[in-house]
């Protein structure tokens, strides 16, 4: 459970106690406003879960030992570019990975949700199916729904995938590596910069990568770069 | 949706929200602490469901007109003389009903949920599957909770069509640039020929690549190759 910009200490402590609740255990914060963080230690029920919660300057740092992101939206008016589920068919997939690798859920801040940035970590996004004439949902609320929705039904059985897939950081690597290429290639449209960076790292999330797969495109993309730099200096 | 006993206006507003995003009308208070009623009003985006809520000084009359009576419990230790139905269990029979008659969902105050009175006007009880050893849930979040079950709906595809995966044509193509890069590239496993070029197809074919992501990526090797070949060439 990722937390990304939380102002409202009732907030960050209503989602540690939903998790508390439903029996999930890892909280992390990215940026949360201090007064905010340290209010919400008086929670009630939450204290074990606050008191391990991580705190992170960036979503990347948050996620890197992940090997799925999935992003929280209301939808709302905002053009997505990223592939969106209702919450009831998200579940399932969420469920299946969780027996192989580790998932991050990120929620955004109470105001804005997650920026397009945030979004850009993610394999894909969910929301929660409410009325499209009022689609915000309180923070702590949304939470508490999405943690239900992920324990619901214990019955179910869970498809475990085969090979491990790649951790958040191991895919983020791949991004970095598959850009300074294209930076050493002269790749046309870089200089448009943040947009392309974000739609590159979508891409890259695209490819589902298992741990397998993404050390050994890392290892073809390195040597091209290595033959890109080298070719810009001298033949030899 | 009826609030027995609510203390706390934050809580009076979270539910009234949560009626508000799942498209739930009327809401009843009974016995609320005065000032919680007034401080609820506040709650965004639930101003038409407080505006409209209804005011009773018991239970009896703020479910006289409702066919179905259903009252949540954390259970924890208190002897329960209902039948008692996980909230999953529920919902089904809930739904059913009320495509005849109206149905009160009951809660009770944040300290000590629904009296024994207060249970004795509902037909049966239902529980969310929280932790035994943590059961307490907070207020707005189980009405949220309980509402989300109710408009839940199993049957829920994903909504966007997902994009049209790449052909085979377009898989084979990027596995022979990608190739080609390899090569260009000076790539040491190359020479082991046949198997090696095996494994790079199959872990296109992994990828399971979608049409516009199979072009992207083309454009990107395609950028490099060219920039490893002019490099052997000459720096112009």
């Amino acid at each position: 459970m990722v937390l990304v910009d939380a102002r409202n200490p009732l907030n960050i402590g209503a989602a540690a106690r939903a998790m508390s609740n439903f029996g999930f255990r890892h909280l992390r914060v990215v940026n949360p406003y201090e007064v905010a963080f340290q209010g919400a230690r008086s929670a009630v029920g939450a204290a074990e879960v606050l008191a391990s919660a991580e705190k992170y300057e960036t979503v990347a740092e948050a996620v890197a030992d992940c090997s799925l992101v999935v992003g929280t939206t209301a939808i709302g008016h905002r053009d997505l570019q990223h592939s969106i589920q209702r919450l009831e068919a998200a579940a399932p997939f969420i469920r299946a990975h969780l027996g192989s690798g580790s998932c991050a859920l990120l929620f955004g801040s109470e105001k804005f949700g997650l920026s397009n940035k945030d979004m850009s970590h993610c394999h894909w996004l969910m929301h929660i199916p409410t009325r499209e004439e009022h689609f915000s949902m309180n923070l702590g609320q949304a939470v508490a729904i999405c943690l239900y929705e992920l324990i619901r039904d214990p019955g179910a059985a869970a498809e475990t995938e085969k090979e491990a897939p790649a951790s958040s950081a191991e895919t983020e690597r791949i991004t970095e590596t598959l850009l300074t290429a294209l930076r050493a290639s002269g790749y046309p449209k870089l200089n448009s910069s943040d947009s392309f960076e974000g739609a590159v790292r979508r891409l890259v999330r695209r490819l589902h990568l298992q741990t397998g797969d993404a050390e050994f495109l890392l290892g073809m993309l390195r040597q091209m770069v290595w033959k890109m730099k080298k070719g810009g200096e001298a033949e030899g």
